[in-house]
């Protein structure tokens, strides 16, 4: 089916430098999409220290096993990823295609199998068809000329109606550095992960303890604060490949002050391709942001936050522009966690709604459906038992989310 | 809005018998409706025996608090329902206001505040104005002439499509009993319990703690276990009272043999009303009954079983008439209950779809193609671990829905 792009896309896709030691390609297998490359294999070259983090579904999909063991064992050769078809639900043979295919990458890149991460999107539970695959890397001539970012970021895309990267610069030790991140996702998204694949690539030369411990944290309060439909993919893979090439002595310490700079691009790359994710949610018309404080601790105020930003009631109010608290109300009144219901506090954006359990006396209807129409909305809730704090960001849920949803498959 | 009548409502409302102690009346308040009634009245008279079962939201609406407090205190003269505004997050002035609706139902019944309970539904957040309510208990004229199942059926709803009532007989003793319920609910529905007012009534004879002990179980099975969007009321309520009309001996061992015929009556009367409620999800096309078995434990079994049953991507897939077995195996993995995914079945009706961690040899994508056209569907799934079971109900995800809440308030 034909998607338009969603209307909270970014103007353009960010102008990204190459990144020392590390070379791509695309190309069209032809096995699902017609005009468009499906495949992105990576060339990481063997001295690239790389950190993962993945879905923490109980039915992983094959390749998500695949390249779990592959970072257990220090693999930096490369990386393949696949559109089209999530090798998830697939049985031996699906273990046997992710082995497969990371033996073709393993091939045309000059490493071992085991050096190769892999990912697949797409379709759950049909036999993957690794023909087209093969042929294409039997003609190998996909691989006479590199891909941009841009390229790359289309040929991991299933549902996105725009690609979607990120770019942050850094000093480490007095050395340039750059952090290049790509993304896809746009439902099945829900923390631990989203239905996404997330690479990241930087030039620093950080050890790989310090790089995952980066990775998982931010992953915390970026990727794993999203969420479009509360479903959690099984294929969900974020990879963070530092090849070293940069001139600043390697970093083996987390709290190491020289990494102050790099944490916070690292950062804000991440929390920007979160968002886009997020931009691009089926069938998405508003960006929401959801902070909720006053709550016993931030793990409550994760629950509440996500109790409502999944809420289908406030997800469809909010795409009619309603400023309907009530449902707000409801979502943290079933999120199990303790509020005290008569200091409830509720704001849209700058105007308060609700406060002491009722109405704000200074309530205006008309200046509220005048917010509601903009399409970036922060919807802050304090609910009145401690200190607790976290910020989650949903979109709203339209009929273009049916609309996709309903006819995906065939 | 205009709201078709849902494609899977019974064909009738059933043909109901008084019960002996019951007296009922409805008006039209004109509050928020037009040409239909938006109160219930109900006298119980003093004589009967009263179990309830509430939302377990930590904001509940001041009707719950109040009918809670009633509950414990044995109240048993009466009942008032409003429909169109649920008095929900409406502060002190919302507890003041269910109070002002018991006294005025007291009055025209003969009893105290105190033995009154009272519920509303509707909108959350709007002080509720008893202006229009209190002019008709003013004039009073409306108790003239007795209410009929059906006008107290239709007195209760908000956007169900269609009235709501299940009839069933026993003996008891030799006597005959009848038990009447009438229940509304469309969206807002999931367990703990449904935006949902169930009201079921009986002739028996049988003690508080022997009611409620029936009550709670059942509800587990029944009302307890539909789910529309995942959003839980704040105003669910479920009250069973039982007038001891009958000739029988009270009873007051819920193991008693002389109650088995009316326990297997009452189960049936409210998974009845509990399937109505489903069958009026807002926008729902599909009644999907989804089994879950070979689980950890039957507590897990729900777990995974709402899972499904609450998925946005499973529920639209259904929409769409697609046996979209993935989807099903990511709602299993984002359970986070124990499931072995190399175990793993599925069936959609009698056709097997996958098993063993992969698609079934023998699935036939056409005669699964015709099997999805139903408008009642079974999804079974075995998670290849233990005993554990549990079904639920839930219907399909519609651009109906849409419809209606993202345009619910105005």
């Amino acid at each position: 089916m034909h998607l338009d792009k969603s209307p909270l896309a970014p103007a353009q896709f960010p102008d990204m430098p190459d990144i020392d030691g590390v070379q791509m390609w695309t190309a069209e297998t032809g096995a699902k999409y017609k005009n468009r490359p499906d495949i992105l294999l990576v060339r990481l070259g063997g001295a690239a220290q790389v950190a993962g983090v993945f879905t923490k579904s109980s039915a992983p999909g094959a390749p998500v096993d695949w390249s779990k063991a592959r970072l257990a064992g220090g693999a930096n050769g490369g990386l393949l990823v696949s559109a089209g078809n999530a090798n998830v639900f697939t049985g031996a043979q699906g273990h046997e295609d992710a082995r497969l295919m990371a033996g073709f990458a393993a091939s045309a890149l000059g490493c071992k199998d085991n050096d190769i991460y892999v990912c697949s999107t797409g379709v759950i539970g049909e036999p993957l068809d690794l023909g087209p695959l093969s042929k294409t890397f039997a003609q190998n001539s996909f691989m006479n000329t590199q891909a941009n970012w841009a390229q790359a970021a289309q040929a991991i895309c299933t549902t996105d109606t725009y690609i979607k990267g990120a770019h942050g610069q850094a000093e480490i030790g007095g050395a340039p550095i750059n952090i290049c991140g790509i993304v896809k996702g746009s439902g099945m998204i829900m923390p631990d992960m989203a239905t996404m694949l997330g690479f990241i690539f930087t030039n620093a030369n950080i050890a790989q303890p310090v790089l995952q411990s980066l990775l998982s944290a931010y992953c915390e309060t970026s990727f794993n604060a999203i969420t479009v439909d509360s479903d959690t993919s099984t294929s969900d893979t974020v990879l963070l490949a530092a090849t070293g090439k940069a001139a600043h002595e390697l970093i083996t310490d987390v709290n190491d002050v020289r990494l102050d700079e790099f944490k916070e691009a690292l950062r804000a790359v991440m929390l920007d391709l979160a968002h886009q994710v997020v931009k691009d949610g089926e069938g998405a018309q508003k960006f929401i942001k959801v902070c909720v404080s006053g709550a016993r601790s931030a793990q409550a105020a994760k629950a509440i936050a996500l109790s409502i930003a999944n809420s289908p009631l406030v997800k469809t109010a909010i795409a009619g522009e309603d400023a309907n608290w009530g449902r707000i109300i409801m979502a943290v009144g079933k999120s199990g966690e303790r509020a005290d219901r008569d200091k409830l506090a509720i704001s849209f954006g700058a105007f308060l709604v609700a406060e002491k359990g009722a109405r704000a006396p200074g309530y205006d209807e008309a200046q509220m459906s005048d917010y509601m129409s903009g399409n970036s909305l922060v919807v802050k809730v304090d609910v009145g038992v401690g200190a607790g704090e976290f910020t989650v960001w949903t979109c709203d849920l339209t009929h273009g989310y049916i609309d996709i949803n309903a006819d995906y498959r065939s």
